[in-house]
């Protein structure tokens, strides 16, 4: 389907999305801690994505992966902040 | 480091990691667009979440590897929802 890409291209897509997805966390974080809103979040959303980070974290370490362990480890405290915050202030 | 965990053990915990992380933006895209409430949600956060989710879909098609494609394309239309719904709403 993409009959142009090298592995080295497919790989630096991956590494570029695994930043993307993981880095993404770190404004919402950012804006929750300064303005306490956590109103238009959902709580179960928020939880269920923690749990998933969670076992993401767990499946990396049971692999020795270390672009999923370094992935999840640090979006997992991140999520849990905005978890944290929806859990406090609603 | 989890010596006890079999093969199938750590490819079950990968099915439910992804199963969390893919289905939990189900209740935060209807919650946000039954309440059109996104506040205290950061456009930052979901613009290159989403950006990040097209790209790991991109990643998935190359290898061709049908976990990666089906996680991610059900993940993307919530996530971007979302951001459309913040777009409009603020």
């Amino acid at each position: 389907m993409i009959p142009a890409l090298t592995h080295v291209q497919i790989e630096t897509i991956g590494y570029i999305a695994a930043c993307c997805t993981t880095l993404c966390w770190l404004p919402q974080a950012i804006r929750t801690i300064r303005t306490k809103d956590t109103k238009a979040i959902s709580l179960l959303t928020q939880g269920v994505f923690a749990v998933g980070i969670a076992l993401w974290l767990l499946y990396g370490i049971a692999l020795d992966s270390w672009p999923v362990i370094l992935s999840n480890i640090v979006t997992l405290p991140l999520v849990l902040i905005v978890v944290a915050m929806k859990l406090r202030h609603g």
